[in-house]
C-alpha cells in the first residue's frame, strides 16, 4: 500500500509499504482523511525531532523511515470478534501510544506517559497511508456524516485539554484571549465557543488569518498595530481577561497576554517555543497569575471532544479546512504548500481515496 | 517620640517625630516589637522602591521621610469607645493599607488593591517607633504571652498566603521543596509543617542557614554541591515533589525547582527577582506544571495566621529570632548588621522599650 514516510528533514516520500496485519486486540482501518499538523510541518522543516532517528521509540521499537500523520479517521475493515466495531463502521482514532503501566498512566495522565508517542510520529503506521492497524480501544465510532471533518477532532482534543488545563469548567461569565489564530488557536476558539465563553478575543498579525478568526471571535486584534493588553482591558470593563491561551509561542505574545490578564488570571501555554520563555515578573506577582503548560490530551479529553463534535457543538468547524488533497500530493500540495503559504491555510486534509475528492480512482 | 525613618538609600535616621493622634475609628498603640523585613533591607540598599519619594502614596498622601517597619505588635493605649479593644490589650497589627473600594478589594483580593500600601513603607507611621495609630479593624487581640514573638506573624502571613496560592488544602500526603532558607523560606517551612506536610525539603547554599533549616526540614540540600532536582525525585519515589516555593528568586533555583516537580506540580513564586524569570519550557510543557505568583496576604490569611500562631501551630517559630535590639540601634545593629552578616540572621526584632531587652529605661 501507499504511505507518506518521513526519511529526513525535507525528505518525505510517498512509497509502497506492506499492508499491516491486525493482532488480536487490533482493528484494521482504511484511512479516509488525515490532517497535516503543525508538528508534522516542524518535523519536515527542522526534524527529526519527535520522530525517532537513532534510538528506537520505546513502544514501537521503530526508527525512521516513519509513516506520518496522526490526525486520522477512517472505516473499519476488520475488528476483533468481541468488538462492537464492525466492518464499514466510521471511526475517529485517538492516535496516541502510551504504556498503560507507568505511574502517570496509572493516574490517568496518559498524555504525559513516560513513553508517550503517536501513530504517525513514533511508528506503528500513520494516517498518510491507505490503511492502518490500531488498538481497538482507541477507536471512537462516529456517524458516516461526520467522516468528512472528523480528522479535526484531533486538534480539537488538543484545544479541549488546554481549556481543561485552565482549571475552569464554566466559562459563561468569562473572557479569554487567544494568542495566534492558526490551527491550534482556531481549535481553542471553537472549544471556548462550545463551552459558552462570554467573550473570546484573538491576537493575530496576518490579515488572512485575522479574517478567518473574525467569523468566530468577538474581536481580533493586530498585535503589530494595536496594544492587545489595553484593548482586552477596555473590553472587559477595566479588569482584563480571565484566561489566555498561547498558541503562538513568542515573547511579544507572552507580554501581551500577561498584560491582558486580570487578577488571578490563568495563562495556558499550548505552543512550542523556539526561544526561552521569559515570564514578566510584575504581572506574575502583582496579579498573582498562573502560567500553566498543556500537553496533548488524555482519554477523557478525546472522548469528550468526539461527543461534542458528533453533537455539533463546534459551530463553524468546517471553516478550518482550507484544502483537501490526495495522498500522492502530500509533499507538494501539503508540506511544500504550507511552507510557502502557511498563512493561507488552517488545515489541509489528505486522503488516499480519490472518491473523497470527487475524482475517479 | 522616636522613629526610625527612611530618608534615602543608605540613609535611615532615628529622629524625633510628633506622636500620632487617633481618629474616631483608630487605636493608639505603643509598639513592643517590630521585625526588619527583607523588603526594608532592599529599600535601605537600593531604595526608595516601594517607599514614595516624589509621587505621594495614593492612600497616605505622604512622601519620604517615611517611618519604616511593618512587622509590628504592641499594646493598646486608647481605642474607640465602641471597640472590644481596651487599653493594655496586646495586639498584632495587619499593617496593610487598602482602599476598600476598588474592584479587587470588592472581591476580597485586598492584597492586590489598586492602591495597596503598608504602614512602615507607604506612610501612616511604622513599627520602628514608639507609638502608632492604626485602624481598629486591623488589630488582632493576642495573649500577653504571645507578644514576644507576635511580630513574626507578619512574615508567616506572607508564607500562609503563598501556601494557599498553591491551590491545595491538605498537604498530609504531599511533598514540597523550598528554594532559599532565609526568613521567607523558613516561614513557608513553618506553615507547611503547621499544615502537616508529609515531606519538606529546603535548598539552601549557606552552611548557617542550612543548619537553621535542618532542625525543621526533612532534608536540606546544598544546590552548589548537590543536584537538587535529582535528590527530590529520589526522595519521592521517583515522581518529584508536588510543590515548590521559590523564596530565592534566582534562575538556578527555578531550574532546580522545575526539575524537582512531578506531573502537574505547582511552582509558587514568593520571591522578588532582580533578573528576568526564564521558565524551562520542557518541564512546563511535558510535566504540565503551573507557575504562580503570590503577593503578600489578604484579610483571611492574616486572621488564620494569627489563630494558628496563638494555637501554637508554628512549632519552632522562636528559632526565627536571631537578634533583639533597641530602636536606637536599628541602623547599626539592624540594617548594617544585616548587610554585613545577612546569613547569620533570620529575623532581627526591634523594640523601643528597653525593658523588653532586660535593660533599665
Amino acid at each position: 500500500m501507499k504511505a507518506g514516510q518521513f526519511y529526513a528533514k525535507e525528505d518525505i516520500r510517498v512509497t509502497e509499504v506492506p499492508k499491516p496485519e491486525p493482532k488480536d486486540n487490533e482493528v484494521l482501518i482504511d484511512i479516509e482523511w488525515c490532517g497535516i499538523c503543525g508538528s508534522d510541518l516542524h518535523e519536515y522543516i527542522i526534524g527529526p525531532m519527535a520522530i525517532p532517528s537513532v534510538k528506537p521509540h520505546p513502544l514501537t521499537k521503530e526508527v525512521l523511515p516513519i509513516t506520518m500523520g496522526h490526525e486520522f479517521c477512517g472505516r473499519i475493515v476488520s475488528a476483533p470478534s468481541d468488538s462492537t466495531l464492525k466492518p464499514g463502521q466510521a471511526v475517529m482514532v485517538d492516535p496516541r501510544l502510551y504504556c498503560s503501566s507507568c505511574s502517570r498512566c496509572a493516574s490517568q495522565a496518559t498524555n504525559t506517559c513516560y513513553s508517550w508517542g503517536f501513530h504517525g510520529l513514533s511508528g506503528n503506521g500513520g494516517g498518510f497511508s491507505e490503511s492502518i492497524v490500531v488498538d481497538a480501544s482507541m477507536c471512537y465510532a462516529i456517524p458516516d456524516s461526520s467522516l468528512d471533518l472528523a480528522a479535526l477532532i484531533e486538534p480539537l482534543a488538543v484545544a479541549w485539554h488546554a481549556v481543561r488545563a485552565s482549571g475552569r469548567e464554566d466559562f459563561s461569565s468569562e473572557s479569554a484571549l487567544i494568542l495566534g489564530g492558526g490551527p491550534v488557536g482556531i481549535a481553542v476558539l471553537l472549544v471556548l465557543r462550545a463551552k459558552g465563553t462570554k467573550q473570546v478575543f484573538v491576537s493575530e498579525p496576518t490579515a488572512k488569518r485575522a479574517e478567518q478568526n473574525a467569523e468566530l471571535a468577538d474581536a481580533v486584534f493586530n498585535p503589530i498595530k494595536e496594544k492587545v493588553a489595553e484593548r482586552c482591558i477596555e473590553k472587559t470593563g477595566g479588569e482584563g481577561v480571565g484566561y489566555v491561551f498561547d498558541c503562538a509561542g513568542i515573547q511579544a505574545g507572552m507580554n501581551d497576554g500577561m498584560g491582558a490578564l486580570r487578577h488571578q488570571g490563568v495563562y495556558v501555554n499550548v505552543a512550542g517555543w523556539e526561544k526561552p520563555i521569559v515570564v514578566p515578573q510584575l504581572d506574575l506577582m502583582l496579579k498573582e497569575i498562573s502560567v500553566t503548560g498543556s500537553l496533548a490530551y488524555d482519554d477523557r479529553d478525546f472522548k469528550e471532544t468526539v461527543e461534542a463534535f458528533v453533537d455539533g457543538n463546534f459551530k463553524g468547524v468546517e471553516k478550518m479546512v482550507t484544502s483537501r488533497i490526495h495522498l500522492d500530493d502530500v509533499l507538494e500540495k501539503g508540506f511544500v504548500e504550507l511552507v510557502k503559504n502557511k498563512d493561507d491555510h488552517i488545515k489541509i486534509l489528505v486522503t488516499p481515496n480519490r472518491k473523497n475528492l470527487g475524482q475517479k480512482k
